[in-house]
């Protein structure tokens, strides 16, 4: 657990050592970092931006207090003067980014800093941090709800999620990403997403019947309950909700779902919906769960499965398959005694265009996107820029979107980018143009670079 | 970012209606849920305890506050009497767990609580977060460690770690499994660990020329610089490094490192090796970094790379191949108005033994661990017993071991598990054996359930 006013330490090391060398030797130059992802993982054919609320709120608050300078004095690697500098640290940069649920490509800078290099090399560490984690589980989440083709998907990941931050943030992005809400009760408190709950196994092995189990739950929850029935004999186990369905039918009040949670999901989920309809009890949904993930989802639909809605934890929840983003932040242009310099480092495997950049899209006249173009951010390009001024010397610029406006945003754009691009395997690969302008400008700076070394 | 006071709504929903059913029911006998591991992911062949430092903490602190019970309310799920029972909440139960550092295996229990059963319940969510988090991270960092044989390997992964309560965790984690330190200054100011930095490419690339940008770095640092020589070309970078090395010597200061983050390290790491060493530079290591994880590193061993000490992020610290454990907790006694009843889920492919239990290792001569064995608590088994009793009624006993502490006990354990069992890949299996009090157990409850269906 990390409190906010301990974020200016929550840093590699080598960003104040990096700033204590520019401090010493007086370089404090304007750069541009860029942040963006390298590649697509395997079987990703899209990104989806999120995290960069928190990018911004780290930003504005970022402070070094009294026991950080203390500490750092205390490792004996800092000068005092330096340690002077950091106890009046504040971001004075400029920052433009895509909003939150903004679907974007490789390459593509998701937020750019621009502010003196001291300042915008501190705060590389955190922005990765942030930016990585919600965007790699917006992602993910994003291709669970596809797969799921209208069906509602909770998201049940909170207690296999990588610390409590991950259990926050995969419930915020999930839900930006589509899901219905999420079975973490905080995440409802602090950011109003809508909360599910069933009941566990434990539950129904605390009473000496099964049927106990159901009764006493649904004595509590007459009009919103969802039985487990998979803790000894699945199918028994929906005969056992079906009696106790009828019962409460005859008080006025409905059993809401019936819950799986292992076997063959799809021979089962049509069998309990048989049992359940052939009882007048068609209004009963059937919740399916347990180690599911998108390729899960499409299959039991693909083969059939009569399962209303989807709770999928920890494969979501940690996007088990790419658990990380290649995110990267790079330093692409600095100024030298008010003399722009574009930067890059040379390397065979690795692009990094310099300048400072933006980003279009092209849709056709439906609004489905065609594809976008990476530009210099001076460049005439058609199309609509998907980078946005968010900060100007240090202050945030213009509203903050609400969550429900952010998970707007990212339907809007998910409905836009055509299937061809979302499919779970073998997607088709989006083009991404560079323009000629910042084409040009990459060659000539390889060939200064070279003509260096 | 959670914080620790919002812990006891960082839950499942389903914890807390489970909890308001038993109330409504007066349901409260006395349970027992153990926490295990059901299996070991591909490429596991044991795992380190972590996580029981903050699974205590919140236990000794979990309180529902004014505003926790005010958002419950809002909802409109639950009783006035249910709100003012979890207004007063307190967990007064008693907690068994192995020592953080301890090697375990599947199926055994790391953590056991027993409490009422709504305080034990309600516990679920939070417990099995942090150990799962803390126990992957340091199983995975172990195998990087052992990969790196005797070398230091510094944890690089902050960037990349599921979110911020993550990247402490990982940091934590990977100490007490053999990491030398973290790049990390929050957790070095937070748990004391040593903290390293060195460059990036950005400062490289600040300067007009590579060799200014060493020479900055070692004006600030002249006696803790690493050089980043990658950026342009990697060997030009060693000869650059090593120049500057010398004008070092002159003034009585020593270069620390260089440091490859890219290309071919094996044979890279062996040129550099050589131009140091032409220069009188032996001292100098060679520090490599670079999307290293414990098979790479064994690979660049097995080549005979000449790299000193290894830097290792992202794939250590969101544990890449295996990103969560197949943690669960389990309900295994409930008493019954003074009556015990172990209980277990009847399931064909997951086994979950009944009964409070005991962890009993038993090792040769010299200390080497030979084989567990898994009982029921008031057996009378040989070997040491590896759950230790850590909180009675609520009150943690005894003192909680100091960090160096935990990471001397890993270090011990590790030392004492024979080397075929920490192989990468195909280790032998460990052997867990079930007592036959508790496969009697077992079985007699196994038909006792079947006969009730």
């Amino acid at each position: 657990m990390v409190n906010e006013r301990d974020f200016a330490l929550f840093t590699d090391l080598y960003e104040l050592t990096m700033c204590a060398s520019y401090f010493d030797n007086s370089i404090n130059g304007i750069a541009t970092f860029d942040l963006f992802i390298r590649q697509l993982p395997e079987n990703r054919s899209y990104f989806i931006a999120a995290g960069m609320e928190d990018a911004l709120n780290y930003l504005k608050k970022l402070k070094f207090t009294d026991d950080h300078i203390k500490f750092l004095k205390s490792k004996n690697i800092f000068k005092g003067d330096f340690l002077g500098y950091l106890k009046n640290f504040k971001f004075t940069g400029d920052v433009f980014a895509m909003p939150e649920g903004t679907v974007f490509f490789p390459n593509e800078p998701v937020l750019s800093v621009t502010a003196p290099i001291m300042e915008a090399q501190l705060a590389e560490t955190f922005l990765l941090n942030t930016i990585n984690l919600q965007t790699t589980i917006a992602t993910k989440a994003s291709r669970v709800v596809y797969a799921a083709k209208q069906r509602p998907v909770v998201d049940f990941s909170l207690r296999r999620t990588q610390g409590t931050d991950a259990g926050m943030k995969a419930a915020r992005a999930s839900y930006i990403a589509g899901c219905a809400g999420t079975s973490n009760v905080l995440a409802g408190m602090k950011h109003g997403i809508p909360i599910y709950g069933t009941m566990a196994h434990s539950f129904v092995m605390a009473f000496e019947k099964e049927e106990k189990s159901f009764e006493a739950y649904s004595g509590t929850f007459p009009d919103s309950s969802t039985f487990l029935v998979d803790t000894y004999d699945t199918l028994k186990g929906v005969g056992k909700a079906a009696v106790i369905a009828k019962k409460l039918e005859m008080n006025d009040h409905r059993l809401k779902a019936i819950r799986l949670d292992s076997g063959n999901l799809a021979s089962l989920s049509k069998s309990a919906r048989k049992i359940l309809d052939k009882n007048g009890l068609d209004y009963v949904q059937v919740f399916a769960s347990g180690s599911l993930d998108e390729y899960k989802v499409e299959e039991l639909l693909e083969k059939g499965a009569m399962i209303g809605s989807f709770g999928v934890g920890t494969a979501m929840g940690v996007s088990k398959d790419a658990p990380y983003s290649d995110v990267v932040y790079k330093l692409v242009e600095l100024s030298d005694h008010g003399k722009l310099l574009p930067t890059m480092k040379l390397s065979k495997d690795k692009v990094t265009y310099p300048g400072k950049k933006q980003v279009y899209r092209v849709a056709d006249k439906d609004g489905n996107y065609q594809e976008d173009i990476l530009c210099l951010r001076d460049e005439k390009i058609k199309g609509i820029p998907l980078l946005q001024k968010v900060m100007e010397k240090g202050k945030v610029m213009g509203k903050i979107p609400s969550l429900e406006e952010i998970r707007k945003n990212a339907m809007h754009n998910l409905s836009k980018l055509p299937d061809k691009y979302k499919k779970l395997e073998n997607a088709a690969k989006y083009s991404v143009e560079v323009s000629q302008g910042l084409q040009e400008l990459t060659s000539k700076l390889n060939k200064i670079l070279k003509e260096k070394l």
